[in-house]
């Protein structure tokens, strides 16, 4: 018995790994949230699924209630290989860590199988370099939404890397990108990318300052300095 | 004709994308660098194989002579589909920006398909958590080994996000981690990890004042904050 802990990619159901499908194609049981994409759901074929993200209009459930789905679907006997998959890679803002130690807390055996991040796989789809010579040597990804019980200091948007990619930054783009300018430009080229490599994939071009007033719909991620010109010089925008 | 940019992944062969293998499978021509793993180049069957990267006793290729390379098999009429194929995701420090660049520059159609980066999926795989909830709500992926020709301000290693993730940095470990315990402790814990999801995977603990002692083989990344003690919880590492 093992749980396979899976990276489903950012979307498009062509983006996951041989070995997610692997995994997918022997499991017993598939333990998933949202989906950017329910076609990889059929690698599973007959395998039991079990949805444990958020529905509208119900009760959404706990960390805790998740690992324990995880763990009362381990310990199911009649069940050899369980998964479960997450949209882009388990360990960016997705609380990969601590489903495993819950695993670890009840001498459950596991293996992570890595997926491409929405972080870094979105933009590289579209032709966004994250890193350009001359231009990004670095590049910081950090949530836009803060848990807020947690008992840290006040997060600060000081990150010094030259390309910033927030993800869960939509419902706070104002104050994130107030908080940015305190550090950078007001002028620094950004771009929203929503529902990045799939069919109603949607950029939206704007700066620090005037990207907090434009519609933008989820999932998405902001992407936010120079590296945006090269984008556009790649995209033959002016 | 296009020109399909890819990313290999970090090394498992089974660990690329079925999107990129199916390009792959299609191809007439494959210019690749020295990849994790050769067995990635069994999916383009009969296609020509160009090898663009580092030989022992060998010149070795500019950018411009690869891009050179690339725009001439782009144009050879006998060639549908070509591709580029790169270690890791190509835009994190892979100047797949600067490949794009000069398809551009020659009206050269092309695609880019996103691949797993070593930078995530190296320590994903381990089961290392880059993020993890009330430890860190951000990372930070920087190249240890600058182009020396940039014209920028010297680099400073101030980056404030709570996991550093540094690549192409064993060759000047001790300058970089002494540039980084300018801004946090000598004892904050690291961990290197070398040839990550490949068979002779190799991981070594230590801390920032220690690590640029300890004896380190590439390809390998060096990852930096509290991150790595959730890692020892996991693996059971006191
Ligand atoms: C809870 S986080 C999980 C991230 C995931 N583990 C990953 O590596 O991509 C969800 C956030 O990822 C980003 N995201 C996920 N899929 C996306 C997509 N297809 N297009 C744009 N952003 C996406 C959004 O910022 C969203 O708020
Ligand atoms: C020129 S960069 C290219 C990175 C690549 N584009 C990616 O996204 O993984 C090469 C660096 O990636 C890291 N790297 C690549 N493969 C690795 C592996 N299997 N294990 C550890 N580090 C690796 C090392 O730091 C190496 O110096």
């Amino acid at each position: 018995m093992v749980v396979y802990l899976i990276g489903a990619g950012p979307g498009n159901p062509e983006l996951i790994t041989l070995k997610a499908v692997k995994a997918l194609n022997k499991a017993d049981v598939v333990i998933y949230d949202r989906l950017a994409n329910e076609k990889i759901l059929e690698h599973a074929g007959e395998a039991k699924l079990i949805y444990v993200g958020k529905k509208a209009g119900e009760h959404y459930k706990s960390q805790d209630e998740i690992n324990q789905i995880i763990i009362n679907e381990a310990k199911d006997t009649s069940n050899n290989i369980i998964v479960r998959l997450k949209g882009g890679d388990p360990f960016v803002f997705g609380r990969g860590g601590e489903e495993i130690l819950s695993l670890i807390s009840e001498g459950i055996k596991f293996e992570v199988i890595p997926g491409v991040t929405s972080a870094i796989g979105v933009p590289t789809s579209l032709g966004l370099p994250v890193t350009h010579r001359g231009v990004a040597t670095s590049f910081t990804v950090v949530t836009g939404h803060e848990d807020p019980t947690k008992n840290r200091k006040q997060v600060k948007w000081d990150y010094t890397a030259d390309t910033i990619i927030v993800l869960m930054g939509i419902g706070k783009m104002k104050e994130n990108t107030s908080e940015i300018m305190k550090y950078r430009d007001s002028k620094t080229p950004v771009c929203v990318i929503e529902n990045g490599t799939l069919p109603n994939e949607k950029t939206i071009f704007g700066t620090l300052g005037d990207i907090g007033d434009k519609d933008i719909n989820t999932p998405a991620i902001l992407i936010v300095g120079n590296v945006i010109d090269v984008f556009k010089e790649i995209k033959g925008i002016k």
